[in-house]
């Protein structure tokens, strides 16, 4: 813990525009300094809550008169050390913006304030018979999920925030406001802004309304589950799937060792070996085909097991693992909050990643597990690691760097839907080569003094 | 006809680097100094035609050396100016660089030099069930149509080359090459650099190879026709059939006047009345479902004269009339090349921008159509003007305007699909406001000596 290191001039400058929405008490900025991630906390100076873009705007350009920097604050869920205010200053917390702007049920689209979170439009939309498909987890923020470029177990089939994000509004380092992009659902227009805005984790600008696709709920939706003998039997069937252009909506892979934790936690007796859990949606016809033609690509890569419903309490059930997982993990080891880290791969690449890792893991002395979002040929790798174990720390850090080296050898990406943050850094000039130096241009033209998030996404320039 | 400026000392290095594979020849010059738009021809001083990307990073470096302009070329085909070198300097031929590189059937995707065409790939694909769906008409080349964003009828369930390019060889202004991204489905690591030189035109570096994403091909398709007495009634069985998820392939909006010019040409007589042309595709049920939901949609709209096939032959001559429109507008006017323009909307303003634009129209004196690929809010206007008379020029100047404002006041974009080229450029500024100077931000950091496609798709700063 630390004091607040904040110019006074520039502290009087924020109360007088946001009065008491300017915070330096240590338990808000220790609240600010922190996330899911296993990075150690840093405090920010202060803590500003915004309630319009406007003031926003005005924040920045106060930052920015004082060479302070800021980083934007969501729901504190990132899992990369991305929100972490590496060299202090102001943090925003953007989630008293939490008004939904517009729903447009013909245009299949709405404009929030970026500190609405998903459950809440989803709520919202409840009586439009429409949704918001994109689920990374944790209740994320949608300005959040747009700035890291989330996705989760629905992106197979609706994609990630990238495809579902029409526009954005985002103050720049100058704190002028832009609007990124038209409503329009396509546009050649110009240089795509909001795709440069989506991912850029609050390096290039401060995302304060966003304007995302819509879906109509399906009519009718199914779950299923099945046992494989290997990996790659599961995986086999996912991308016969894939190919055969089924629009499945999620499609899990648990691992041996995720279904032998979640068998503990929630009493279950699933067979310990790697297990698919699915979800169908659409028309009755369209389910029922989707269903049938899966468990019997399913059943001819050996699956065994093969479970279906559309009964919600049922689907329920089926499912109960794969959400179970989270918590099942905790349990295994109380107090440790364990790291979290994800690639992604060319699907073909996916069962060997997966292997070559499940080996790496084998000896330590820590419960490790494996999920993946295997449509998309991304998974997860969750350590039960203690934190403050400087061992364990190391060996973790270890497996996560053989699993991301190996995936970037196989043509994947050091993080499917984490973000870089601070984690994932180190692995940037490997993954993109010069293509890095290309960032930096951009960011020293959107940023010049550089105090949006410092020293997060791209590492040092070589030069 | 003007000589060729070039510097003698870059001619002399580019032939060191092409030999034959450079030329100054007028008829060369004079090929690549225009395209299909109505803006006024400018000749290149000369025309490369690399066979690789070092090739391109060769002559973009020599080129820079000598603070010549650099202009990408591939099939011609472009309908806003987006080739024409408006300050001479070397047209890049990339019609030469037309090798396949790979095709993953696992990971459906593609690798290709940028001057593959989009029929060339779909012929080399034909025997693994995988396709390529992105049609924007014109048989473009690939790197093209990256290069402009490019879509087309079967952008509504495919998407655009935004959602389509997976990743991108690009040249930079320095003569470095960088990839933009790795195979991955999905990523959260850094910048989107694909998003950015997708739709940049050529102005921010020249792309030499592209990874696309490929489909299965469905296993049955239906062609559907049915008439609507007017446009509204159209467009809402089209907002009802997207609200409800139905994953049709293709809907295409022909107006009355597009209707009278096709039945003309192809000697058939189509009721003279707003026609929706359709198209399914999937599984033998998926089809049955989607065809016989939207019938009842169109038919609840006052939809009349639903006809439906699957048969190949009976599908062609359903959709005869859309695949004629090009010919027969052409033969209207035997000489004229004619003005095609595009907008697109939010597609609840839809109806409103084709209905106020039919009425500006009313008084032209040349015919005038409009063409809609109206699930995505997207619709052409195309005037068969006498590009010589400048009466007609400036009608057809004053009726694009009109509707290019109209869209941009409902929310929409200056063009959907075709680019900003030269003919755009002026409505940049209203559409985008200052997220302009954010892209001239962009320029100058890529391309600090201008020499990427100078005088293209970014109107003069205001300041």
């Amino acid at each position: 813990m630390s004091a607040s290191a904040l110019a006074p001039a520039l502290l009087d400058a924020l109360k007088a525009l946001l009065g008491a929405r300017v915070s330096t008490s240590e338990s808000d900025r220790a609240q600010h300094g922190r996330d899911e991630s296993s990075h150690p906390p840093r405090l920010p100076d202060a803590v500003c809550r915004p309630e319009s873009t406007e003031e926003v705007a005005g924040i920045v350009k106060l930052c920015a008169a004082h060479r302070t920097p800021v980083v934007a604050y969501g729901a504190g869920s990132s899992l990369e050390g991305a929100l972490i205010p590496l060299q202090g200053g102001v943090s925003i917390d953007l989630t008293g913006m939490n008004q939904i702007l517009a729903v447009r049920p013909e245009d299949l689209d709405a404009t929030v304030q970026a500190g609405v979170t998903r459950k809440q439009l989803n709520a919202h939309l409840r009586d439009t018979g429409l949704f918001f498909p994109i689920d990374p987890g944790a209740d994320a923020t949608i300005g959040g999920m747009a700035a890291t470029r989330a996705s989760g177990t629905n992106a197979v089939r609706y994609g990630t925030m990238r495809e579902n994000v029409v526009s954005l509004t985002v103050v720049l380092a100058d704190g002028r406001v832009i609007r990124t992009r038209s409503r329009a659902k396509k546009s050649s227009a110009g240089y795509d802004l909001t795709g440069l805005f989506v991912g850029s984790e609050g390096t290039l600008g401060i995302i304060t309304e966003v304007t995302v696709r819509l879906y109509g709920i399906p009519e009718v939706m199914a779950a299923a589950i099945c046992a494989f003998p290997t990996v790659e039997a599961a995986v086999d069937t996912v991308i016969t799937t894939i190919q055969m252009g089924l629009p499945v909506s999620r499609m899990e892979l648990l691992d041996d060792r995720a279904i032998e934790a979640v068998n503990g936690y929630s009493k279950l007796d699933l067979p310990v070996t790697p297990t698919l859990f699915l979800e169908f949606a659409g028309s009755a016809a369209s389910v029922e085909e989707q269903a049938v033609l899966v468990e019997e690509i399913a059943r001819g890569e050996g699956a065994t097991g093969w479970r279906r419903s559309t009964d919600p309490d049922e689907r329920a059930r089926l499912w109960q693992a794969r959400h179970d997982f989270h918590w099942a993990l905790r349990a295994l080891r109380p107090g440790a909050r364990g790291w979290g880290t994800d690639v992604c791969v060319p699907i073909s690449a996916l069962a060997e990643v997966i292997r070559e890792t499940r080996k790496h893991c084998a000896q330590a002395p820590f419960f490790t597990a494996m999920v993946g979002h295997v449509g998309d040929g991304n998974f997860h790798l969750a350590m039960q690691i203690d934190r403050d174990n400087p061992d364990e720390l190391a060996l973790a850090s270890a497996i996560n760097d053989r699993m991301v080296n190996l995936a970037l050898k196989l043509g994947g990406t050091c993080t499917g839907e984490h973000g870089v943050g601070i984690g994932k850094m180190k692995f940037m000039r490997t993954e993109h080569g010069e293509a890095v130096d290309v960032m930096h241009l951009i960011k020293d033209a959107l940023d010049p003094n550089g105090l949006f998030n410092p020293g997060k996404v791209l590492p040092p320039r070589t030069s």
